[in-house]
């Protein structure tokens, strides 16, 4: 008799998420894939012992790539794929939105016409730019610089992304299941299942709100499909409510989106 | 006898690009690819009477999607292909990465095996990136705001684009040409052939210099393959050589890449 198919997912090896450790950060974009198709992967940097020294092998400013024929990576996260490189050596890729769009299209979720992978990828881009925007919030000079030392730009950067940038993004988002309703029903952004728009949006959302609380309140009635029927719908899904209550997920702290009660709403 | 290619070519409104006419900005990263690969296109605003309404009709803040099925954008540049979206019908796609993904896959600029794929995208979108920090130089607390009500910002974001910034991402480049010096001679990032990671870094490149001049000057030998093989291989081949002369070449002014001498190293 073959082993169930979940007993043999737990033992592969194949996907290994190399990223900073101790914070979700851009990583988590990439988690959520992997946990939304329930594909097991090693997250190195947080379960192997000097895991990670491997990933900062592989972004390391002096790398010119390794024996794989992999370049070197600019930043984390970065993926390892066992097998799929070339000529059947170990892939190395990196950039979230680049890991998505191979994950999504070996794991199934990039919609099930082939046009639709455009559409999910732009949705998905939109929602890291939001991230992006969140994190230069507190850090509008300089990501080497300490976000003390850059405050007063900080609040500054701030007041434009909860006055101007949160409404456009937010305002394009709902927008965008509306125009699926029909087959999405409000809880889908592209098609009528999950894609890694779906996820990718949840998590930019779901950090927006830790970092800016009030703003996002405030706000909560004029985005009905983003913030009612998509965020709190899918954070109802067994797969997600799981992982949430799981100790794989990760608390927010000094990554991409922090708590600084003076940048919020006042 | 059947009509030459070229002709044929030259006659074919299948592509048309939606964006901000008079600056190359964002848009021409998708002008390159289309060029490299000698594909007609139409660029609406600059070409069509009126062509720039069509182009904000698509990212409109009340637009909830079009007739074909399509969600909104959220900004150009959009790419509109006719008969390539839902049921036959136009496909319209945002995203300067996710443009160059499906460009690159329907015109060959994206290596020759499957996962060359995934490392084109990668460094394109690095690329993109350094592009983004060009942009946020002039504008990093708001884009909404003019220059000379941000300039203090920017004076200091400046200095840590031109220090930090701008010697991390071109070692990053040039390790990576390294990596691929075997197959790609230092003319190309990847593999072999032109993709459009090598188009996008170009640009990226050529909108670096005309910003910061003395600052890529000053730095000019510390990368070789870069700034030498690369940048200046490229420039003289004959489509990109023809394209510059071309008056379908717009020149850098309000954009992205803007000289602001006083942001430059003094």
């Amino acid at each position: 008799m073959a082993e169930p198919q979940h007993k043999r997912q737990k033992t592969d090896k194949k996907y290994e998420l190399l990223y900073h450790p101790r914070i979700p950060g851009r990583g988590e974009y990439v988690r959520l894939a992997l946990e939304a198709t329930g594909t097991q992967f090693v997250d190195v940097a947080n379960q192997e012992e000097g895991g990670y020294a491997k990933v900062q092998a592989v972004f390391d400013p002096k790398s010119v790539g390794d024996e794989h024929g992999n370049p070197p990576a600019f930043a984390p996260p970065i993926l390892k794929v066992h097998g799929e490189g070339k000529e059947g050596k170990d892939l190395v890729i990196s950039q979230t939105s680049n890991i998505l769009l191979y994950l999504g299209s070996k794991l199934g979720l990039i919609g099930s016409q082939e046009h639709e992978l455009y559409i999910v990828n732009e949705i998905a881009l939109t929602a890291l730019d939001l991230s992006d925007g969140a994190h230069d919030t507190h850090h509008p000079l300089a990501s080497v610089k300490f976000y003390e030392d850059q405050k007063e730009a900080a609040l500054e950067n701030s007041k434009n992304f909860r006055e101007v940038r949160i409404p456009k993004f937010f305002s394009y988002f709902e927008r965008v299941l509306k125009s699926n309703e029909a087959e999405g029903k409000g809880r889908h952004l592209v098609g009528s299942k999950l894609t890694y728009a779906d996820t990718t949006l949840w998590q930019v959302l779901d950090g927006v709100k830790f970092a800016f609380p009030k703003e996002v309140d405030a706000r909560q009635d004029d985005y009905p499909l983003l913030l009612g029927t998509f965020y709190g719908g899918l954070k109802q899904e067994k797969w997600l409510a799981e992982y949430l209550e799981s100790d794989r997920r990760l608390k927010y702290s000094m990554g991409v989106f922090r708590h600084y009660p003076e940048l919020d709403r006042q």
